[in-house]
């Protein structure tokens, strides 16, 4: 018997998995586990080319270490989405974890973010830094449990109480960076609610307190009161959704951050005064949002808190909650202004989800946001110190924009393919 | 004098660049204008690279077209963020712009979210496919407006209302693709919000809007009632927060998604039965949600949205309106359950935005999302269309997996270096 | 055969339904027909005191007509509640249907509110006035109706569309005084709501609407569309709850009002000044009513609505959405202050309801508000636009009476029994 | 010098004090302190009607004390609103402050609401009674402070926390029924609320509340913190709106009200059946309110307890969060349902406010709702769980009323005068 070519051997068993793809004798999370998560990767596109009829050539050209992202963050892993990355900066930031200043990424698609943003980085240096204070509330997480009625809710509900340093003991067991802060109950009729609320260091935190949850919930909460768990989240964490309760009792970080802006860098680096400033806060961030019937009590939160979450490696959906919350702008004498911002529920963390992946790591290196065992928790705290200093950036900028009429202007021009250097969005 | 080789030349002038901003003499947003996008990157990369300490080399190793990225997406652009892309379906959609199958690619870094969502396109597929409608509600944009009070407020919207054609005309003369539906006056006080209401074709059309409203507001509406606009962006729009204005008026395409699942599908591809499904329904996403005080009636719709939106090149900030919405589950005869989704406002655009960078470009191109000039906004109904059906896979995949405690193990075995091919998630 | 004396034997037979009451023979609704109305309380009354030891004198010593109230208001009548009423005013209203003084009638069993609220009037009167107006946005009902899903609600919205014109006879059919001014739908999944809103005249139109639409559901919506309909109210009116659709579609009565202040009548009848008042309003009905996760941005609509309703035999349970709503408080030269107030979904009526109850007439008439047939809904109206005027005076007095500490010894004082002519209140 | 008849004398002063109102040149709120309320009352009412050429006869009819009400509820006393009142139950209440029947007064105007929920507490009692629990959460009153941002608000919180025990002691030294729970602050910008929350004992307890916050403030916190209070109210309390603060932490008092309704009790008293019941929930006070963006998820709790609040001399303004909360209905088995409801935030007490006026007294008493010095807050305790049996019983009877197509037809038949006995509803 003649010897195969290992390569020919390679590239026909490539080709028999690409038409048992196309032909869909097999599922495209159903190829050989041996494949290394490149092939399975070139594999899947061809496949999927063929199927389509359609190129996925960039999709394929990544630079990203494939094998932990498809074990890690991606099945059925075909290649990368590329989101283009621009910087801000330097912000200068009076927080805690940093005091000075640092440059920013973001990663957007719409036209005038970072020329924007990198304006009100310019008005904050001016004026002498941002103030920030981040709050680490904890992240949360609420199984829903069953019970047979008003009664038995407060016998379940005194169990719990009765048994919450076993509780903390099994929680804070599948985790050494878990710290069980509280757990709040809320019930009506059959239902009950138990939110844990944990610190977790540096992680965001959610999958180790759902693994937490888990386990306490399973081994020693339903065996031990009897009372069934429906579902490990529910709902009343609550993770994703815009809700009063995250408001209420924040969630992950709470991210506080200020600026008292003089009237020459309004003047100059904002071409606008507290005025006009004032007009625009009142009219669109107040009562607007009171007309709308909205939670957000802001410009643009998202906008910015979205593109640093891309570029920094945190769950993107994460952008709902985190981006709630509220501006204020005060007028100070001689023209100056105060202005801050408020979120109360921020999902950061500086380790695990995204944060390990090439170009999100890189990222976050650039900000000094590493990993110190000396200090567990500082390079979140880190990173939500930047991120409040530059959504404040983001904010003071379009607010500025609109009292020069700016926006539609800065759209125009630079969604249609205008020049950003040196227009009034982007110094 | 001697000739300077050019080469020698243009690496001279690129250090002195980078030294320039290192040395902060020049901004980032201040490199000559000559320069092309890419060594334009690679300047303010080297730079920061020198400034921090740290590398950007996958930052800058990326696939796009630099020169339009930086042109019409991202200012002060350094390179790319690259999210790890998978696929997933096909999902069978029965739409009026797909009615079949197409895969869909998702970008995302949290682990089992692709797995998950496959194996409720499996139960789709097996259930004969999900219908999904799309209403084009229009995309919004509510300039404020100052008063003196009640009675100029009056006078103002009759002269509003009295030259509707005008408006009509004015806005739509801004682009071919805008067609004004309506004009929703809100007011108190001193303050009047004009929630401007466009289709805008194949277009997300934020932009369009924008610049329709700058241009009749600037030209007609001020100067012809004498009525002042304070901001472009009143927050009645309202743009990027959680509010009821646009649960209740919807916002770009509310979409409609909905499947019969049969007894052995939910048994075999989804491990669950319908009592169990219509308890965590019951429990977490209505009542949690109640006791959250939430406007997110579903378990993660917000999760799919966001890899949708990553992968296709929509505007990431959208994903907190986009993710509004709410999920039913009934129970069917024969052990079959009824479960549909809705998203009330769901800003999405087939062209423009993020559209054009080339992995996202090629997404769409797999999912057969090409403008069609003889259709416009079919191409934008056809993305919704499966973003629905895609979102409804999520759900339901999720869902089931409460009734069988895979959550958490999915999250212990796949965020910690599982092997998502062959779980329980995966099918 | 013995003549029985009439006198005999009606207390012979009172005194056996008192028993058969009391020996739970007979319920409470059991009583004979023929027995007038005064009768019937005076057996109940009689019956329930002895049931409970305890006397109910005071509850039978009403004034009103008993007949009328047991057969249009009360059922189970055993007497009245008496709330003790004050006069505030005149209150200067600046309205379309009433551009005088008036008097307004408060019943309330809060101390300080109508020595406030009456504080609030003569500021109003030496400031020239309130401008007041009402705009008759219409009583809702929607009923809530289940289809088999997307598709069947696609059909059922076409066709409710198609017989617009039918439905619009059908209610109007049902009441000379009803105007259908539209039906907004509202659908997901296999539910549908169609909000049906009416004008109603000088009735406020809660059971007229309701009437109406039982008709239209049942005799043509019904049979001709083959959907069913679940309950006549769906929750999507909404009725008596806080919620989002009354904030931006209106309920019934939109009410409007507004008065500048200068800075004379701040100091001398507010005691207070327009930099202390514009505090009071941002910390507390701005920043605190969004801290509150609040749809009521004022400071105190309930509480002089609630005793306004009262006085006026409104529904005292639409005090609910009546009072929601935001204050808004201004600066303008010369330290004057602009106030305006604006209640978005105020339901009430001139005829109807508690209106022609005895001593709620007599508010009413002192108010002037009488049924003019020749111009239906003018009363109501002229109702409204007292309301408004009143409630803007006790928010404006109560928000003074912050900025100078009076509160908590206004409560001290008055609560407790001290003498509230003359105090600080009380101008 | 004759003398003068003093009646004639009295006469004379009487037609002069009239004369002086009527002509402007008193205010009503400035009559002589020397008259007696009933004197001072019949003054004002004769000045109305000659003012207004109406009538106040029935409206000073009143059987209430004059003097009480004058001097602690209502300033410029004339006289008494009357609103009807019926007779429910018996409500067979399995509580903890009373566990057996008793009867209920409601004072409405609104036909058909006694009748209904008369009929719902038939249910109940064949039901073996509503198991109904009350938390006393307590009340709550929480001041705004102004401070220069960030770092000051942390300094002001941590002085706070330092002096937790010296706030205690001062605001429970201003009542013996005081007692402080906590101090829940809140903050963002230069804004601070600290949420003060007190039980009450008996006492509804808002002046309690807020004259113990009057204390500590002016005499404590602000002197030793240097921190300036703007507002002893900031509207983070929340009193008397709408508000997700109110939702989570409750108010006053929390209350949990459920029964089993066996099959035949639906079918035969209420008219219904579980499938009938359970869609008209789901569709209705689920789905309806999830559309509406309502945070009341029943059909009307507000009637039935702003009627038990007229009639039990609460305060009327408190029915708006009075009112939020949740009804849930659950299958059993054979054709039973389990039915509960859960109010968040119920402001009632069993002394002040408008509980001593003679027909509240008596509405108290006949509930044997009376103050035993010995169990302090029993009886409003005792007050709250017999409204929560109220209110589960008009909710169920309405909840019914929609499946058996009665309710037009009540509206029908009862607000036109028709008979309320032997009704439908009435049973």
């Amino acid at each position: 018997m003649s010897k195969i070519n290992p390569v020919v051997l390679a590239r026909t068993r490539r080709e028999e998995l690409v038409q048992a793809l196309v032909d869909r004798d097999l599922g495209f999370h159903q190829l050989p586990r041996d494949l290394d998560a490149d092939e399975a990767a070139d594999i899947r596109r061809t496949a999927l080319e063929e199927l389509a009829g359609r190129s996925l050539e960039k999709t394929g050209a990544y630079a990203l270490d494939a094998s932990r992202a498809a074990r890690r963050n991606c099945e059925n892993f075909v290649g990368a989405a590329q989101i283009p990355v621009g910087v801000v900066g330097p912000v200068l930031v009076r927080g805690e974890a940093i005091d000075g200043e640092t440059f920013a990424l973001l990663a957007t698609t719409e036209a005038a973010l970072v020329a924007s943003t990198n304006r009100g980085c310019a008005a904050i240096r001016r004026a002498g830094g941002a103030i920030v204070r981040v709050e680490d509330v904890g992240m949360t997480r609420a199984p829903v449990f069953r019970t047979a009625g008003i009664e038995e809710t407060r016998r379940f509900l005194a169990w719990i109480a009765a048994h919450e340093e076993e509780i903390r003991a099994i929680t804070q067991g599948t985790s050494e960076y878990l710290k069980l802060l509280d757990i709040r109950p809320y019930s009506f009729g059959t239902t009950t609610f138990l939110r844990f609320r944990f610190t977790s260091g540096d992680a965001m935190g959610m999958n180790m307190a759902t693994i937490a949850c888990d386990r306490v919930v399973r081994e020693f909460i339903e065996p031990g009161s009897g009372v069934e768990c429906v579902a490990l989240s529910g709902n009343y964490c609550v993770d994703k959704k815009p809700a009063a309760i995250n408001f209420q009792e924040g969630r992950v970080k709470r991210v506080f951050a200020e600026v008292v802006l003089p009237r020459e860098v309004l003047a100059e680096t904002l071409k606008t005064n507290a005025q006009a400033l004032l007009e625009v806060q009142y009219r669109k961030n107040l009562l607007g949002s009171i007309a709308a019937g909205s939670a957000g009590f802001n410009a643009h939160f998202a906008n910015v808190l979205a593109a640093f979450f891309i570029a920094s490696g945190q769950d993107l959906a994460h952008v709902v909650e985190g981006s709630m919350g509220v501006t204020c702008v005060e007028a100070r004498e001689d023209g100056a202004v105060y202005a801050s911002i408020y979120l109360p529920a921020v999902p950061v963390g500086a380790v695990g989800g995204g944060t390990a992946l090439d170009t999100q790591a890189e990222a976050l290196a650039l900000m000094g946001v590493e990993i110190d065992p000396a200090r567990p928790g500082w390079a979140a705290q880190r990173l939500a110190e930047i991120l409040g200093a530059t959504v404040l950036a983001g904010e003071l900028s379009l607010l500025a924009a609109f009292t020069s009429d700016d926006l539609a202007r800065a759209h125009e021009r630079l969604g249609r393919g205008g020049l950003p250097a040196g227009g009034p969005l982007a110094r």
